[in-house]
């Protein structure tokens, strides 16, 4: 991704290795300050992924493998540093599967850092492909759509929803972004809009209620992330997804989903066996340490919805762009 | 309104006369503070609408006729303390409305507390017509979603949106509200919200982009005011609210429009003739004096949005509840 330093415009990636050290942008400082930080010792990678220093499930997979990749050169008990990283994030599958896998490789004798790399890269390498499908969907003067955070910050580089747009920019097109702002986290406004100015596309933040407004006044395509698709095409994304599906099949507007085939969980049949996950209500009511709602009024926070794969145009993923009964093809 | 107070449950109004002077609940300390102001000089009256210490179009249209009434009991020039209310808040209708007819009654010599009471009371009045229509259409058990304030603080008393929610609360029923938040300002957070907590009616805020989760979950009605109606029944109401009309009618969730008929403006034929102000962007990318969103990115603030009257299910006015097509029974 493109950042804009000091130093003027450089292209980093969220997290990568260099001279014995794991490199990251520090995301809990982002959209004000971009700092970076770097560790030697696995254990302080496994604290970076506890405390939030980095986020995004691929990114979270990605400083996983550049943990045991530390820890490897350490000469550290692998099968501790594997028990230690994964205990930072309990519930986040892509940490598992890196650790997993390069514990598997390291035990083959893999250069540490040659295996955490080639991690790291399978992920960007997938968020290319979908941009070079996506991109194609994107025609010189469209208003596209996004919701929440689907940009590199989340996937090492390229992003998987952003992925497109950064395609279509470099093939000099002109568009424009609507970044819906993502209450109550706010990861719209905070993440994907630094990213898009970063890149300098032309964006603009909007509250999450005037999607419909936007999208009535003109929107040539959404296009959003997931996090989980089950095999009928139904998936989950951050809250405030499923309102734009109905807005989009309501006015006739392209309602696309970027994921890795990865996302797609054949296990899960249907959008109803997906749980939504309920967070604290302090992160609707409170700003920092301020309440901002009154005493006595509680509030609801599901973290995600679900959106039935009937308001999906298409999946773009790093093998194409499947609409929803196609999704069987890429069972593994 | 009732409201809790260190000497126990009061019903109050947003404004009224007492004791020589105006007294009003100052509406920028909500919800954190209870907090009554009062002044006896006109001239405070009018900063009191300026500085928003009250808000919402009927109550600065009492607030002001209560001005006018503590210009006349003090002697003042009328002519000069007209002018000096009206240009508090120079587009609001309700305050040049209420100015004139105050001028009107003191000059046919009508006592200028009973003139100004009176003015209020008619406000209170046909929120209590629309609290009595509205009411009957809710059951027990209902799960009844709101958006921004519609209530007793914007009305002088009993509100639009929330009179339906008072009187079935009056009348036994059981309910369960939910209170959009209604970014960027939050008054369904901090006011809609507070009100019902005073009221002790069970409910939860929500994130808006929440409000299509909660209805595919299961909603009864809802129910929003309005700023304006056309005469073709597209209204225009708080940003937020045209996406929800789109998701009742999604899931064939009744959709009602609490009004009096004064905010049907009959020179306005359809929605496309209602210009939608667009605010600050500040509003959206500050929280207080602190940036929240990157530097660079610029937001969009549309204040309103559109709803066009195929998505209503009824108007709840004063003199019962209207389909859009039934609109012109009530030109006057």
């Amino acid at each position: 991704m493109k950042v804009r330093t000091e130093n003027g415009e450089k292209d980093i990636r969220a997290v990568w290795f260099e001279n014995g050290k794991v490199v990251m942008i520090d995301q809990r400082r982002l959209p004000h300050e971009l700092v970076f930080v770097s560790f030697d010792r696995y254990e302080d990678v496994a604290e970076s992924i506890r405390n939030m220093t980095t986020r995004g499930a691929p990114s979270i997979g990605a400083t996983a493998a550049y943990g045991m990749c530390l820890a490897a050169l350490s000469g550290c008990d692998l099968v501790k540093a594997a028990k230690d990283i994964k205990a930072a994030r309990p519930t986040a599958n892509d940490l598992f599967y890196a650790v997993d896998h390069m514990t598997e490789r390291l035990s083959e004798g893999a250069d540490p850092i040659e295996a955490a790399d080639a991690y790291a890269q399978s992920m960007v390498d997938k968020c290319i492909a979908i941009g070079k499908y996506g991109g194609e969907l994107i025609k010189d003067g469209y208003r596209i759509m996004t919701h929440c955070n689907a940009g590199a910050l989340a996937t090492v580089d390229v992003g998987t929803a952003l992925a497109p747009m950064r395609k279509a920019k470099s093939d000099g097109k002109k568009f424009f972004v609507y970044a819906s702002e993502t209450r109550p986290r706010l990861q719209g406004m905070q993440l994907t809009a630094w990213e898009l100015n970063q890149e300098g596309m032309d964006h603009a933040i909007i509250p999450d209620g005037s999607s419909g407004h936007f999208i009535r006044q003109g929107v040539d395509m959404i296009i959003v992330g997931a996090d989980r698709i089950a095999a009928n095409g139904d998936f989950a994304n951050k809250i405030g997804t499923f309102e734009k599906a109905v807005l989009a099949k309501e006015f006739g507007v392209p309602f696309y989903v970027a994921a890795p085939i990865s996302t797609f969980d054949f296990n899960t049949a249907t959008g109803a066996d997906i749980v939504i996950e309920n967070r604290s209500e302090e992160e609707v009511t409170m700003v920092g340490d301020i309440r901002i709602a009154p005493v006595g009024s509680p509030a609801l926070n599901p973290a995600f919805d679900m959106t039935p794969a009937r308001y999906v145009t298409g999946f773009i993923t790093e093998k194409g762009i499947l609409r929803p009964e196609e999704i069987s093809k890429v069972k593994g």
